[in-house]
Protein backbone atom coordinates (compact mmCIF):
# COMPACT_ATOMS: atom_id res chain seq x y z
CA UNK A 1 0.00 0.00 0.00
CA UNK A 2 1.70 3.56 -0.97
CA UNK A 3 1.85 6.53 1.85
CA UNK A 4 -0.17 8.95 0.71
CA UNK A 5 0.33 12.75 1.54
CA UNK A 6 -3.37 14.54 1.44
CA UNK A 7 -5.60 11.91 2.60
CA UNK A 8 -4.78 9.68 6.44
CA UNK A 9 -2.92 6.73 6.50
CA UNK A 10 -5.65 4.11 6.63
CA UNK A 11 -6.95 2.72 9.58
CA UNK A 12 -7.83 -0.70 10.99
CA UNK A 13 -10.67 -2.36 9.68
CA UNK A 14 -13.25 -1.71 12.27
CA UNK A 15 -12.51 1.89 11.72
CA UNK A 16 -12.22 1.58 7.92
CA UNK A 17 -16.11 0.19 7.89
CA UNK A 18 -17.51 1.86 10.80
CA UNK A 19 -15.94 5.41 11.21
CA UNK A 20 -16.49 8.64 9.25
CA UNK A 21 -12.48 9.41 8.64
CA UNK A 22 -12.05 9.19 4.69
CA UNK A 23 -9.03 7.11 4.73
CA UNK A 24 -8.78 5.70 1.37
CA UNK A 25 -6.48 2.95 0.63
CA UNK A 26 -4.60 2.88 -2.36
CA UNK A 27 -3.01 -0.22 -3.95
CA UNK A 28 0.81 -0.86 -4.63
CA UNK A 29 0.72 1.33 -7.71
CA UNK A 30 -1.19 4.16 -5.50
CA UNK A 31 -4.56 3.81 -7.46
CA UNK A 32 -7.59 3.37 -6.03
CA UNK A 33 -10.39 1.40 -8.82
CA UNK A 34 -13.30 3.84 -9.73
CA UNK A 35 -17.01 2.95 -10.83
CA UNK A 36 -18.58 5.72 -12.59
CA UNK A 37 -22.41 5.41 -12.84
CA UNK A 38 -25.04 7.78 -14.97
CA UNK A 39 -26.74 9.84 -12.05
CA UNK A 40 -29.89 9.56 -14.50
CA UNK A 41 -29.94 5.96 -15.82
CA UNK A 42 -28.01 4.17 -13.21
CA UNK A 43 -26.02 2.46 -15.52
CA UNK A 44 -22.36 1.99 -15.20
CA UNK A 45 -20.66 4.40 -17.62
CA UNK A 46 -16.71 3.32 -17.28
CA UNK A 47 -14.47 1.99 -14.90
CA UNK A 48 -11.31 3.97 -14.15
CA UNK A 49 -8.85 4.19 -11.47
CA UNK A 50 -7.81 7.93 -9.55
CA UNK A 51 -4.43 8.24 -7.81
CA UNK A 52 -4.27 10.20 -4.79
CA UNK A 53 -4.76 13.87 -6.68
CA UNK A 54 -6.80 12.54 -8.81
CA UNK A 55 -9.08 11.99 -5.96
CA UNK A 56 -8.19 15.39 -4.17
CA UNK A 57 -9.06 17.39 -7.62
CA UNK A 58 -12.70 14.86 -8.15
CA UNK A 59 -13.17 15.71 -4.64
CA UNK A 60 -12.57 19.60 -4.63
CA UNK A 61 -14.14 20.39 -8.06
CA UNK A 62 -16.98 18.09 -8.48
CA UNK A 63 -15.25 17.15 -11.54
CA UNK A 64 -14.01 13.55 -11.99
CA UNK A 65 -10.36 13.06 -12.26
CA UNK A 66 -8.66 10.03 -13.41
CA UNK A 67 -5.31 8.57 -13.74
CA UNK A 68 -4.25 7.00 -17.06
CA UNK A 69 -2.28 4.28 -16.36
CA UNK A 70 -1.48 4.09 -20.60
CA UNK A 71 -0.50 7.87 -20.58
CA UNK A 72 0.93 7.55 -17.03
CA UNK A 73 -0.64 11.17 -16.07
CA UNK A 74 -3.91 12.81 -14.18
CA UNK A 75 -6.49 12.83 -16.50
CA UNK A 76 -9.32 15.36 -16.35
CA UNK A 77 -12.71 13.63 -17.96
CA UNK A 78 -13.44 15.26 -21.12
CA UNK A 79 -10.62 17.37 -21.46
CA UNK A 80 -10.40 16.00 -24.72
CA UNK A 81 -13.90 14.91 -25.99
CA UNK A 82 -15.93 17.44 -24.03
CA UNK A 83 -17.68 14.57 -22.43
CA UNK A 84 -16.95 16.01 -18.89
CA UNK A 85 -18.51 14.41 -15.54
CA UNK A 86 -19.62 16.57 -13.08
CA UNK A 87 -20.27 14.14 -9.50
CA UNK A 88 -23.60 14.32 -8.32
CA UNK A 89 -23.03 11.94 -5.35
CA UNK A 90 -19.23 10.44 -4.55
CA UNK A 91 -19.14 7.32 -2.22
CA UNK A 92 -16.63 4.70 -0.51
CA UNK A 93 -16.86 1.13 -0.10
CA UNK A 94 -16.64 -0.64 3.41
CA UNK A 95 -12.89 -1.11 3.43
CA UNK A 96 -12.61 2.13 1.39
CA UNK A 97 -10.73 0.86 -1.45
CA UNK A 98 -12.83 1.52 -4.19
CA UNK A 99 -14.89 4.74 -4.90
CA UNK A 100 -18.30 5.09 -6.43
CA UNK A 101 -19.07 8.22 -8.69
CA UNK A 102 -22.69 9.22 -9.93
CA UNK A 103 -22.31 11.35 -12.24
CA UNK A 104 -24.11 13.76 -14.83
CA UNK A 105 -22.02 13.73 -18.32
CA UNK A 106 -21.80 16.80 -20.09
CA UNK A 107 -22.05 15.17 -23.82
CA UNK A 108 -23.29 11.99 -24.56
CA UNK A 109 -20.74 9.38 -24.20
CA UNK A 110 -18.59 8.13 -21.48
CA UNK A 111 -16.67 5.64 -23.61
CA UNK A 112 -13.78 6.49 -26.14
CA UNK A 113 -15.08 4.32 -28.71
CA UNK A 114 -17.95 7.12 -29.12
CA UNK A 115 -20.23 4.92 -26.78
CA UNK A 116 -22.71 6.02 -24.06
CA UNK A 117 -21.12 3.18 -21.59
CA UNK A 118 -17.46 1.46 -22.01
CA UNK A 119 -19.99 -1.79 -21.39
CA UNK A 120 -21.43 -2.05 -24.95
CA UNK A 121 -21.19 -5.59 -25.01
CA UNK A 122 -22.72 -8.68 -23.00
CA UNK A 123 -20.87 -11.85 -22.08
CA UNK A 124 -23.69 -14.76 -22.77
CA UNK A 125 -24.30 -16.69 -19.15
CA UNK A 126 -25.12 -20.05 -18.84
CA UNK A 127 -22.68 -22.20 -21.51
CA UNK A 128 -19.16 -23.26 -20.51
CA UNK A 129 -16.98 -20.84 -21.74
CA UNK A 130 -14.01 -23.62 -22.94
CA UNK A 131 -15.44 -23.74 -26.65
CA UNK A 132 -15.31 -19.76 -26.79
CA UNK A 133 -17.43 -17.17 -25.83
CA UNK A 134 -18.78 -15.01 -28.42
CA UNK A 135 -20.11 -11.03 -27.12
CA UNK A 136 -23.53 -9.60 -28.40
CA UNK A 137 -23.35 -5.79 -28.69
CA UNK A 138 -26.06 -3.84 -26.60
CA UNK A 139 -26.53 0.01 -25.89
CA UNK A 140 -23.48 0.57 -28.48
CA UNK A 141 -24.90 3.05 -30.47
CA UNK A 142 -21.47 5.78 -31.38
CA UNK A 143 -22.92 9.18 -29.94
CA UNK A 144 -20.00 10.77 -31.67
CA UNK A 145 -16.87 9.73 -34.23
CA UNK A 146 -13.43 9.42 -32.16
CA UNK A 147 -11.81 9.58 -34.78
CA UNK A 148 -13.02 13.11 -35.65
CA UNK A 149 -12.80 14.20 -31.69
CA UNK A 150 -9.75 12.79 -30.79
CA UNK A 151 -7.76 13.12 -34.20
CA UNK A 152 -7.79 17.08 -33.49
CA UNK A 153 -6.24 16.87 -30.24
CA UNK A 154 -2.83 15.50 -31.77
CA UNK A 155 -3.47 12.50 -29.16
CA UNK A 156 -1.68 9.61 -30.59
CA UNK A 157 -3.87 6.59 -31.65
CA UNK A 158 -3.86 3.71 -29.19
CA UNK A 159 -2.99 5.76 -26.24
CA UNK A 160 -6.99 6.88 -24.83
CA UNK A 161 -8.62 4.53 -23.09
CA UNK A 162 -12.20 4.97 -21.36
CA UNK A 163 -12.52 8.37 -22.78
CA UNK A 164 -9.85 10.57 -22.10
CA UNK B 1 -0.69 -9.66 -17.82
CA UNK B 2 -1.56 -13.70 -16.92
CA UNK B 3 -1.89 -16.17 -19.61
CA UNK B 4 -4.73 -18.09 -19.38
CA UNK B 5 -5.40 -21.26 -20.38
CA UNK B 6 -9.81 -20.86 -20.63
CA UNK B 7 -9.82 -18.27 -22.23
CA UNK B 8 -8.45 -17.07 -25.72
CA UNK B 9 -4.90 -14.50 -25.80
CA UNK B 10 -6.00 -10.45 -25.46
CA UNK B 11 -6.46 -8.86 -29.18
CA UNK B 12 -5.16 -6.14 -30.61
CA UNK B 13 -6.80 -3.19 -29.18
CA UNK B 14 -9.16 -2.62 -32.08
CA UNK B 15 -10.52 -6.18 -32.03
CA UNK B 16 -11.26 -6.27 -28.48
CA UNK B 17 -12.31 -3.15 -28.88
CA UNK B 18 -14.94 -3.91 -32.07
CA UNK B 19 -14.70 -7.78 -32.32
CA UNK B 20 -16.85 -10.21 -30.59
CA UNK B 21 -14.46 -12.66 -28.95
CA UNK B 22 -14.14 -12.68 -25.48
CA UNK B 23 -10.73 -12.52 -24.34
CA UNK B 24 -10.53 -10.65 -21.40
CA UNK B 25 -7.06 -9.10 -20.17
CA UNK B 26 -6.20 -10.23 -16.72
CA UNK B 27 -3.88 -8.40 -14.47
CA UNK B 28 -0.25 -9.31 -13.43
CA UNK B 29 -1.95 -10.88 -10.62
CA UNK B 30 -4.38 -12.70 -12.72
CA UNK B 31 -7.49 -10.74 -11.71
CA UNK B 32 -10.15 -9.14 -13.58
CA UNK B 33 -11.90 -5.97 -11.68
CA UNK B 34 -15.54 -6.62 -11.25
CA UNK B 35 -18.46 -4.00 -10.31
CA UNK B 36 -21.96 -5.70 -9.29
CA UNK B 37 -25.19 -3.72 -9.43
CA UNK B 38 -28.46 -4.26 -8.80
CA UNK B 39 -31.06 -5.61 -11.43
CA UNK B 40 -33.39 -3.98 -9.58
CA UNK B 41 -32.57 -0.74 -8.38
CA UNK B 42 -29.09 -0.12 -10.11
CA UNK B 43 -27.01 0.68 -7.22
CA UNK B 44 -23.77 -0.71 -6.83
CA UNK B 45 -23.88 -3.48 -4.39
CA UNK B 46 -19.94 -4.56 -4.77
CA UNK B 47 -16.40 -4.31 -5.92
CA UNK B 48 -14.26 -7.27 -6.43
CA UNK B 49 -12.28 -8.91 -8.41
CA UNK B 50 -12.43 -12.51 -10.38
CA UNK B 51 -9.64 -14.74 -11.66
CA UNK B 52 -9.82 -17.31 -14.53
CA UNK B 53 -11.66 -19.89 -12.89
CA UNK B 54 -14.21 -16.99 -10.88
CA UNK B 55 -14.99 -15.69 -14.25
CA UNK B 56 -15.23 -19.27 -16.49
CA UNK B 57 -17.74 -20.33 -13.26
CA UNK B 58 -19.94 -17.08 -13.02
CA UNK B 59 -20.46 -17.48 -16.92
CA UNK B 60 -21.29 -20.94 -16.63
CA UNK B 61 -23.27 -21.41 -13.55
CA UNK B 62 -25.13 -17.39 -13.22
CA UNK B 63 -23.96 -17.58 -9.77
CA UNK B 64 -21.30 -14.92 -8.94
CA UNK B 65 -17.73 -16.29 -8.04
CA UNK B 66 -15.30 -14.23 -7.00
CA UNK B 67 -11.21 -14.58 -6.21
CA UNK B 68 -10.74 -13.55 -2.34
CA UNK B 69 -7.52 -11.33 -2.04
CA UNK B 70 -7.55 -11.50 1.64
CA UNK B 71 -7.74 -15.38 1.43
CA UNK B 72 -6.32 -16.03 -2.00
CA UNK B 73 -9.28 -18.41 -2.83
CA UNK B 74 -11.77 -18.81 -4.87
CA UNK B 75 -15.47 -17.86 -3.78
CA UNK B 76 -19.10 -18.42 -4.26
CA UNK B 77 -20.65 -14.91 -3.63
CA UNK B 78 -23.14 -15.75 -0.41
CA UNK B 79 -21.63 -19.58 0.75
CA UNK B 80 -21.35 -18.26 4.16
CA UNK B 81 -24.38 -15.95 4.16
CA UNK B 82 -26.59 -16.97 2.11
CA UNK B 83 -26.55 -13.92 0.22
CA UNK B 84 -25.83 -15.59 -3.21
CA UNK B 85 -26.14 -13.26 -6.57
CA UNK B 86 -27.70 -14.83 -9.58
CA UNK B 87 -25.97 -13.22 -12.78
CA UNK B 88 -29.27 -11.11 -14.75
CA UNK B 89 -26.82 -9.33 -17.33
CA UNK B 90 -22.95 -10.00 -17.62
CA UNK B 91 -21.42 -7.17 -19.77
CA UNK B 92 -17.73 -6.53 -20.67
CA UNK B 93 -16.32 -3.09 -21.03
CA UNK B 94 -14.83 -1.53 -24.24
CA UNK B 95 -11.07 -2.81 -23.61
CA UNK B 96 -12.06 -6.22 -21.80
CA UNK B 97 -9.96 -5.61 -18.73
CA UNK B 98 -13.11 -5.19 -16.54
CA UNK B 99 -16.73 -7.04 -15.80
CA UNK B 100 -20.26 -5.47 -14.92
CA UNK B 101 -22.57 -7.77 -13.59
CA UNK B 102 -26.26 -6.87 -12.89
CA UNK B 103 -27.40 -9.56 -10.11
CA UNK B 104 -30.19 -10.27 -8.00
CA UNK B 105 -29.28 -11.08 -4.44
CA UNK B 106 -30.90 -14.05 -2.65
CA UNK B 107 -30.77 -12.04 -0.02
CA UNK B 108 -31.00 -8.51 1.45
CA UNK B 109 -27.42 -7.90 1.46
CA UNK B 110 -24.34 -7.82 -0.71
CA UNK B 111 -21.75 -6.58 1.90
CA UNK B 112 -19.69 -8.24 5.00
CA UNK B 113 -20.93 -5.58 7.25
CA UNK B 114 -24.65 -6.81 6.62
CA UNK B 115 -25.31 -3.48 4.27
CA UNK B 116 -27.37 -3.77 1.43
CA UNK B 117 -24.07 -2.00 -0.71
CA UNK B 118 -20.44 -1.99 0.60
CA UNK B 119 -21.04 1.36 -0.46
CA UNK B 120 -22.96 2.88 2.80
CA UNK B 121 -20.75 6.05 3.00
CA UNK B 122 -20.83 9.26 1.18
CA UNK B 123 -17.96 11.23 0.53
CA UNK B 124 -18.45 15.07 0.55
CA UNK B 125 -17.65 17.16 -3.03
CA UNK B 126 -16.35 20.77 -3.07
CA UNK B 127 -14.53 21.38 -0.69
CA UNK B 128 -10.54 21.00 -0.39
CA UNK B 129 -9.66 17.43 0.96
CA UNK B 130 -6.31 18.78 2.81
CA UNK B 131 -8.61 19.47 6.08
CA UNK B 132 -9.51 16.06 6.61
CA UNK B 133 -12.87 14.54 4.88
CA UNK B 134 -15.94 13.20 6.99
CA UNK B 135 -17.77 10.47 5.56
CA UNK B 136 -21.58 10.48 6.51
CA UNK B 137 -23.81 7.19 6.16
CA UNK B 138 -26.32 6.95 3.55
CA UNK B 139 -28.19 3.48 2.51
CA UNK B 140 -26.22 2.22 6.07
CA UNK B 141 -29.23 0.22 7.61
CA UNK B 142 -27.84 -3.36 8.64
CA UNK B 143 -30.19 -6.55 6.86
CA UNK B 144 -28.39 -9.26 9.17
CA UNK B 145 -25.96 -9.12 11.99
CA UNK B 146 -22.37 -9.86 10.47
CA UNK B 147 -21.58 -11.61 14.19
CA UNK B 148 -24.25 -13.78 13.90
CA UNK B 149 -24.29 -14.64 10.30
CA UNK B 150 -20.19 -15.27 10.32
CA UNK B 151 -19.05 -16.58 13.60
CA UNK B 152 -21.50 -19.91 12.89
CA UNK B 153 -19.16 -20.62 10.05
CA UNK B 154 -15.62 -21.02 11.84
CA UNK B 155 -14.48 -17.63 9.59
CA UNK B 156 -12.00 -16.00 11.02
CA UNK B 157 -12.30 -12.21 12.05
CA UNK B 158 -11.37 -9.94 9.88
CA UNK B 159 -10.52 -12.18 7.00
CA UNK B 160 -14.24 -11.93 5.39
CA UNK B 161 -14.07 -8.87 2.55
CA UNK B 162 -17.05 -7.69 0.56
CA UNK B 163 -19.62 -10.11 2.15
CA UNK B 164 -18.63 -13.67 1.59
Amino acid sequence: MSKTAIFPEPKSDAESEEGTVFAPKFDAHGLVPVVATSATTGEVLMFAYMNEEALARTIETGEAHYWSRSRASLWRKGEVSGNCQRVVEMRTDCDQDAIWLKVETAGAAACHTGRRSCFYRAIPVGASPGGGVSLSFVDAERQFDPEAVYRHAGAAKGTLKSSE
